[in-house]
């Protein structure tokens, strides 16, 4: 008999049907004899109906209230999906975050979870209750109503799981799994059985939306294994896994992309210690988001020429800020260019095996993709390129990298 | 300085608009320097959304679950006034029940207020803060969210006040105060300035459905003041207070009727002692109210005939019941009427001043309304007439007991 907690998103629970059908699959899972605890979203559009009423109120609204208001979401759907539960026959109770005790900061809007009272919980479910906790939400050391930030509810499962010592965080979703890269550009692509932590979290910052970063690094600084699932379809979904003996040494786990990008360059910059600050403390300052940077000498070998990516919607405030910082420092010129994409090759396999590098560059070079930029880290090399290269690109790597799906058999 | 605690209901509060209108009326009593505690509703249609939300689900739903849903609505409310208040400069802290410990018994859907926390909103209140709590809940003694039922804002409000020794409960409604009796039926309905607990209980049971009667229950036990305001247009309202010296001793306070009422008559019952239980215990137990009861006997001085009126809405259940209890206990027949009303006087003035009811016979004597039941209480005297005759009715004895606006100057 297992413990599991189970997390259903907003979609998953976005109609009266829907939650009838969630309220059917956590009694199939305790058929088969575990305990399940779930969490559960706001209804699909709950929270941007909230999000409207509060702006057209205050914009920005005092984020204490926000909390109180957005919380009602989740609410909502714990109290629907019990209900579902009891008119089924099986024995169950809600609980807000702030009935189990997740005790988070103070930061409304973006709280991080610091505790959970496993008791009530634990209580429950020795008496065969299935207990449905509201995500995304918790309360403060003063008894306030926190929230932690859009796609909290993922890592409020993963929280949960940790407190109650779960042997697995379920985490369901409108997609069957985490693939080798998007099915929408590369049909060939496969679902993943298997795959780590390190990789996953390199995967989900680099746009693959399948889980929240945070929930994944919640996972991995305590080892729970958590499991992405469809809530449409039965399958065995991905696990992700702290990295172990068993696990498929494939070189390479998948290939991440991410489309909204932008360049900046800034051309001679007279090369002094702090440089590198120069450009980028007020770009930070303006709340923009710094992604890859290069440096490199100038041609001269008295000045240096500085690049970095930014999100697309912060180009130009970021090329504003620059062209600014090139009058006061003295550089020669500033570039810009919003039509590129990053790739990303993510595998733990990397760290073992030279080559990957070049025959990354290699293929990109034979369907005659220019590489603008590259950044490698231990499991990941990136390289920006043309936007119009991105769907060739990932599909001649997903072919290189034997990532296609009958090159698995 | 006094200290208020004001209610907006689900119409004052039904709009983003409606829900600024009340920031501005609460600062309003601010700057004259009062301190105020706000209680509020869902907003309009909120509650009856959720409603059929959760019968979608199963009907009838969880209890448990069903206050948890519930909730949800005033929790909304809170939170966007006190975003309104803030974003208007005016400090502001919402409070769910359970927040500020609105303990209740754990009757779920019907809870009753045992106890108040005000510890947290004094602190508040010295700080300058005006305090906003959710009406309608409150958590039982294991942290389970509980509601109080419909209209149950009004006894949130008057139970803070008594709490909190606030000098006096505004109940802000979208009528301007309590009428002699219902202005559609009688234009020359005049406001009240002042009215007693009991008048107001009096009033407020038969069908004056200005205040839940639980409310003013509440503050009749704990002699807290409470005063009927509109929410949409300036004026002193009606003050509820206990009975006092000052009191405009007015024979009759005003006029309240029921039109759903219907009633059933059983001729010719055998006579002897428990024969009312054996007409009611079923009729009880069949959740069907009964109001007025009448025994008389019957002509034959062997048998009791019985009469008692019910709920409309209950009037064919009532009837099938009893005409199986007829054949039981061999009565000789049941009557029954669904084109009933039920008129009554109210007033503490009654109590010393005989002649009352004769001027009440009289006046619908001369209009040649014929009465069918009489029932009589310390401050009250109720008839039942046809249904035909409820305008003209009401009309007459408003003129005669002097209740017309133009009387009064």
């Amino acid at each position: 008999m297992a413990l599991i907690v189970q997390k259903y998103g907003g979609t998953s629970v976005g109609s009266v049907e829907r939650i009838c059908a969630v309220a059917e699959k956590v009694m199939a899972n305790r058929a088969r004899g575990d305990d399940v605890v779930v969490v559960v979203s706001a209804m699909s559009g709950e929270t941007n109906r909230l999000v409207a009423l509060a702006k057209s109120i205050a914009d920005p609204p005092k984020a204490r209230e926000f909390d109180v208001l957005l919380s009602t979401g989740e609410q909502v759907t714990i109290s629907l999906l019990s209900m579902a539960l009891e008119a089924r026959g099986c024995p169950a109770r809600s609980y807000t975050g702030a009935q189990v005790h997740i005790l988070t900061d103070s930061a409304h809007t973006k709280a991080r979870i610091l505790e959970v009272d496993d008791q009530r919980i634990h209580a429950d479910l020795a008496q065969g209750t299935v207990v449905v906790v509201a995500g995304f939400q918790g309360i403060d050391t003063e008894g306030n109503i926190t929230t932690l930030g859009r796609g909290g509810s993922d890592t409020t499962a993963v929280a949960l799981a940790v407190a109650l010592k779960a042997d697995e965080c379920q985490i369901y979703t409108d997609v069957d799994g985490v693939y080798t890269t998007d099915p929408r550009v590369v049909p060939e692509a496969r679902r993943l059985d298997k795959i780590c932590f390190e990789e996953m979290l390199e995967m989900a910052s680099l746009g693959s939306k399948v889980l929240q970063i945070r929930a994944v690094e919640f996972a991995s600084k305590y080892n729970m294994p958590l499991r992405v699932l469809s809530s449409f379809k039965e399958g065995p979904g991905t696990l992700i896994a702290p990295e172990d003996e068993t696990m498929e040494k494939a070189l390479i786990s998948g290939i991440a992309f991410s489309r909204d990008e932008a360049k900046l360059t800034i051309l001679g910059v007279p090369d002094k210690p702090g440089v590198a600050y120069m450009m980028l403390g007020p770009i930070s300052e303006a709340n923009i988001e710094v992604d890859m940077i290069i440096q490199n000498m100038g041609a001269d070998g008295k000045t240096t020429d500085f690049t970095f990516t930014v999100h697309r919607n912060d180009y130009k405030t970021a090329l504003d800020i620059l062209q600014n910082i090139a009058q006061e420092v003295g550089a020669r010129e500033v570039r810009g260019d919003e039509h590129i994409v990053k790739i990303s090759l993510v595998g733990v396999g990397m760290r073992s095996h030279a080559g990957i590098a070049s025959t990354m560059f290699k293929t990109l070079a034979d369907e005659g993709i220019n590489i603008q930029m590259i950044a490698t880290s231990e499991i990941k090399i990136s390289v920006v390129v043309h936007e119009k290269y991105l769907e060739l690109g990932i599909r001649s790597l997903h072919a290189a990298f034997d990532l296609d799906s009958e090159s698995v058999s």
